[in-house]
């Protein structure tokens, strides 16, 4: 591996923020999931999480420009089995909607643990996930068009959790732990 | 038309923004097209500016979650014809580019008249646009992929706009043409 290259990954583990993620609930269009894999490693997240349901194929990420080996996706076969999963990590869930009762997403704290819920394309997020959660988050719209694209609607809400982190001091220090990090250099240098 | 519908309309047309677009040089997918329009009808803009390949088809927006009504997209056949266009309009033109020279795209004021352009999924943005612009701008990524998708990186920088616009008090008050005002509103009333 180049020393360029060592640096790079390097700088990257250290801007790695594994207490934050981002879960697709059915999503089924491929090019989402893509988008959501692109912009989780622009901001550091280390996994993303999937629901799928069992009766459709899953979705491959290979679309997702060379951001398969460094994002982790995960899959869960439930809602309850991936709200548990963040539970057990401390994280606060937050389940995006389109309701009166969200709160506007520049007004949560994202430099706690945060795990980020997002819904299907048609349908929005279940009544399970929204049942589950803590605290439901909007993006506000001030036009006629009822909902964003999902994927577009991931990036505003990571992007603002990533502005939050950075001026917490969160980027540059290392988190991830010791055996990841050693898989990625490993994996970096042998593409 | 209910009155419900018609309040709506007007506190939509309330909150355009007429002095903010984007303009996309040489999309090619209809997904990437759709959620910029949908992301600018949310934000308030009223039209989205598209220069078209002379040899590739115009791609339609019959897939924006019925926000073609309330968007325009408008067209142009070169990047000088839109560009001069933006300047016949005063509005800053902004490019975005995965460059060293591009400046933080949270370090740009665009309470001023701005158009903001995107360039094709795989080839960026074009040199003549480059060397048209005012001022190159980037979303910064601390990952390991080289860039987020185009309607992404579209919705991340009108959302910025967005939020300098409502501290600077520019939603809530009507600056559209009447005219076009008064299509939106009959064109409301028979969809
Ligand atoms: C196309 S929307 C689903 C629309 C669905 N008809 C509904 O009522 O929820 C798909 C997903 O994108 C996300 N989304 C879209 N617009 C959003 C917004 N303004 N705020 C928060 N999340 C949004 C949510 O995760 C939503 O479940
Ligand atoms: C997939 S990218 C193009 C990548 C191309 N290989 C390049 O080097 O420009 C498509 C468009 O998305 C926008 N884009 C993607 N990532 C961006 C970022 N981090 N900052 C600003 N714009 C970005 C730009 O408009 C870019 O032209």
């Amino acid at each position: 591996m180049s020393p360029e290259r060592l640096a790079r990954i390097n700088a990257m583990l250290d801007n790695r923020q594994p207490d934050l993620t981002v879960c697709l609930e059915h999503i089924h269009k491929p090019h989402n999931l893509s988008a959501v894999i692109r912009t989780a490693d622009a901001v550091g997240v280390t996994d993303v999480h999937a629901i799928w349901l069992a009766e459709s194929g899953r979705i491959s990420n290979h679309k997702a420009s060379g951001s398969g080996q460094w994002v982790d996706v995960r899959s869960h076969t439930s809602t309850a089995d991936a709200v548990n999963h963040f539970r057990d990590q401390g994280m606060q869930v937050l389940v995006t909607n389109l309701s009166e009762d969200a709160v506007d997403f520049r007004d949560i704290d994202y430099t706690r643990p945060t795990a980020l819920m997002m819904g299907n394309e048609r349908d929005g997020i279940s009544a399970e996930a929204l049942g589950l959660a803590d605290q439901q988050i909007i993006v506000p719209m001030v036009g006629m068009v009822q909902s964003l694209n999902v994927s577009v609607a991931a990036a505003l809400i990571l992007y603002e959790a990533q502005r939050q982190r950075q001026q917490a001091g969160c980027y540059g220090v290392r988190t991830l732990d010791p055996v990841r990090c050693q898989r990625h250099l490993f994996e970096g240098g042998h593409p």
